[in-house]
């Protein structure tokens, strides 16, 4: 493949290029700070000095922003995106954005003859370093083909799922069930505990049945001896939890589960918690006072 | 280890049995109608002529029975359990029986001198057959330790979890839990299809992440083609959640998601599925008529 | 009307026998109690020295006890109900027990040869000072007649509703939608007070609406001031959502709402909240944490 | 008082203008299909040509438009309010809006010079005809006093509740109890009906009790037959549920009986019951198939 540019070095974006690099890709990287690129420019990446500069270098230039305004600001702001972007020259955001931003950008790329991919991420910082993340990615099929050999460094799979907006509401979707689960499951541990159960011993049987996933065995642990280190913010969760639950008002979906969740995502949201990881919801259901 | 009784042939405590037998073990069996013991003669058992007979000649004695009623007539009927235990023998009984009826049972026993441990388990026909099932025993802990070496064969693994009753107890909290995800999990499909995405990739993007687990695997396929042939009947899934509701109450643990999960399972009883498999619960989503 | 038996003078019992002396009727009265009875003689009463001795005495007893069990002993017990019970004489049991335990006593009175009504009550103290009470009665038609003109002094309007059981069902049904509306008054005052809106306002508005009704006038005032005193316990209100649920269980009926609140009030209990007035399950919306 | 302007004569406008001529108020009015204007020039109406010659007549105008939509184009479209509105002209806007569209008015109006009212309703046609509608308005006190005479005319009852959005938030409130409640009383009409009760006995028994209220009252009847003839259409009732719960969402405040309410309607939309009257939520409950 040619050239590739990149813009935004986060936590993501740093993990995710200095695997391209490692796998022999050449970048030109951009990000608002500078000084985030030195260690990419160890590693052979060359400096643009802008998102447009970037993209008048570049055939294929992939953003990962840190949300919606970042996104939108690299594309629509001075020097931005939109200056230098035209025919034969395509864009990939794997920003995680809703898929009204995502249609936005969508519109303005294409209108001046780019081509745009939108293509958000499931996994974080360890599954970004070892190229293990889930891609999904929706908009134009032939920037997706073109993209694939990137696409197979940085992730263990990735999805083209058809028109903008796809990437987005796939994120969703998982997001609420995942969001729903971590309240099924607090619900469990707390049952456990108060009926005179062991914790421990619930997450090993969980760990040996039908239900085991990566979540429970991870998550488990913490929240026994409630630690919520942040690692997707509960505010977030809930978030997403609120847009599943409108793009399933749209589609008349009902989901009451979902919806209970939502609720004790907002209970623990008023409790102080929303910065704190979303397995903090499990504190809703825990109470300090006398019962009766 | 000696001779072990075997009371009930039904699908699971046949497989169970044969299963001991495959490894070795001496089995006296035993259930209702006589002639589902052929097959585990021709392996080498032997036939006891009813619960009473099975007990006198065995030092510990394993039961599997269909439900509550049975557990209960095997024990106190007549030429039952009751008969012939007493002091030096012991009485396993790994049927799937509420906390109520495992502690009704523990009292007659102990009461007559003999040990009692209850032992329901985790797992259907295939591993019980591979000796996979993951045992929840709970009760006398020296007859525990006595009969680890069958449960070594039965399970790939085995929990001592205290006083009798804390085995139905657990079990029933695993199947809260798998109950709220079963909703959860349903919701999320038919959002996905609602919304325009394509249900079987959302199953291959939620296998590939944080909450990949088994049951999605094995059930998703299934339910897109709205098939829900009975692996584990709806009734009996509302029912534990019903029974696990109840044991929240009894220690005021507050569980919205099982509450929720709980009303979708009666409405999908109230829709005459209650015969089918428990992922029928997604029928209570879709719906056929003309949205507005 | 000839002299009626009354068993129980706690506070609804004082007050209706009271009522019943006021408007003309004959009464022989017990309780546990003795020096209960004492204002009622100074009325006119005449003291019987047991259950079994008013059932003697009188061709129609009415009971208001506490609790089921309270209702039970006074029937069952030494000195009870049924020894003196028969062919001929009526036994009225006003007290609000659950289906099963009217069941119970009825099958006991009228294998004596006795007639039975279970008449439970809608209203408190106030009412029953006043014979504006709401009497829900099911059993002998026979004998609902012949005690009209005593229900007709107590309350404001009886029913008859059929079999034995049904006046419990009744006031379960009523309770529950109770508990339902208790709940979402709580979110709308706790919604508006957040959202900026005057509470006081807001009983202003609704007080004029079409959902006006008399609880939300007696008790919105107090709980803007967080004030819950028992006038119904919550734990009780909690328990009957807790029946209601089981009843709908039976009969196949989801109730998403009911499920909704009776969380709700088991979160009430498990912060210590269950001996304050139902109208305390405001508690578990309001916080006093950092919102985020 | 001087004479008033009136845009907007569908079925609330015309009742409501009619009632102030027939108290001696005079009227200038104007409706976008013109012929609606004859009854009330019978009545001694003028017809004003456009919004924006009403305004220039009138010291004070009020509209009572249709949706949002409508009060959006009335103000800002040709001939609108805005060409004519200024200082010391005051606008009241009695339809329903959310407070987003009237927000954006009273900006518009105040940056001209011009004073506003939000003054949503609470009442139907009935009510509208008879005066006796709820007045829930907000944002210019001065103006809200000038125009009291005709508030109480219209109204039995106006509130002056500070902010513009205060009015739109309250009836929010409002609507978002009356959405709950509607859930509740489904629930115990399905529970009255499948327990074996008598539907019409249960109606009797609430109208007695301290739940007693008009809706019950007037929506009992034609639920138990099964009649949905929408006074207030299931889809609206459903989006004020959508809106009341973000407006929880913005503030942090738990509402799991809104959320479970929501979830019902959301239900009976994909039944294709969105049109019919928001009663109709009950036959999310009432199911055909074979109960198991």
């Amino acid at each position: 493949m040619e050239e590739i540019g990149f813009l935004g070095l986060g936590i993501m974006g740093k993990a995710m290029s200095m695997n391209l690099l490692r796998h022999g890709f050449k970048l030109t990287v951009w990000n608002r700070t500078i000084s985030r690129c030195d260690e990419l420019v160890e590693h052979g990446a060359t400096i643009g000095e802008s998102p447009a500069a970037v993209i008048k270098k570049c055939k294929y230039t992939i953003a990962m922003l840190s949300d919606p305004a970042a996104a939108l600001s690299v594309v629509f702001g001075e020097d931005g995106v939109l200056e230098q972007i035209g025919s034969g020259k395509g864009y990939i955001d794997m920003s995680t954005v809703d898929a009204e931003t995502s249609l936005k950008i969508n519109e303005a790329i294409t209108s001046k003859g780019g081509s745009f991919l939108e293509a958000p991420v499931s996994g974080s910082k360890k599954p970004a370093e070892d190229g293990q993340l889930v891609i999904l990615s929706a908009g134009e099929k032939a920037l997706y083909e073109a993209v694939l050999p990137a696409f197979d460094v940085l992730g263990k799979k990735s999805f083209f799922l058809g028109q903008v907006g796809n990437g987005a509401k796939m994120k969703l979707v998982v997001n609420m069930i995942m969001g729903s689960m971590m309240n099924a499951f607090s619900e469990g541990l707390v049952l456990a505990d108060k009926s005179g159960l062991n914790s421990q011993t619930l997450l090993d049987v969980l760990d040996l049945g039908a239900i085991a996933n990566p979540m429970f065995k991870m998550k488990g642990p913490s929240m026994i001896g409630s630690s919520y280190s942040p690692a997707f913010p509960l505010k977030h969760q809930q978030k997403d939890m609120r847009l599943a639950l409108a793009l399933g008002d749209e589609n008349s979906v009902p989901m009451p589960l979902a919806a209970a969740a939502n609720e004790a995502f907002k209970k623990a949201r008023s409790m102080g918690l929303g910065d704190l990881d979303f397995s903090a919801v499990c504190e809703t259901i825990v109470s300090s006072g006398r019962s009766s």
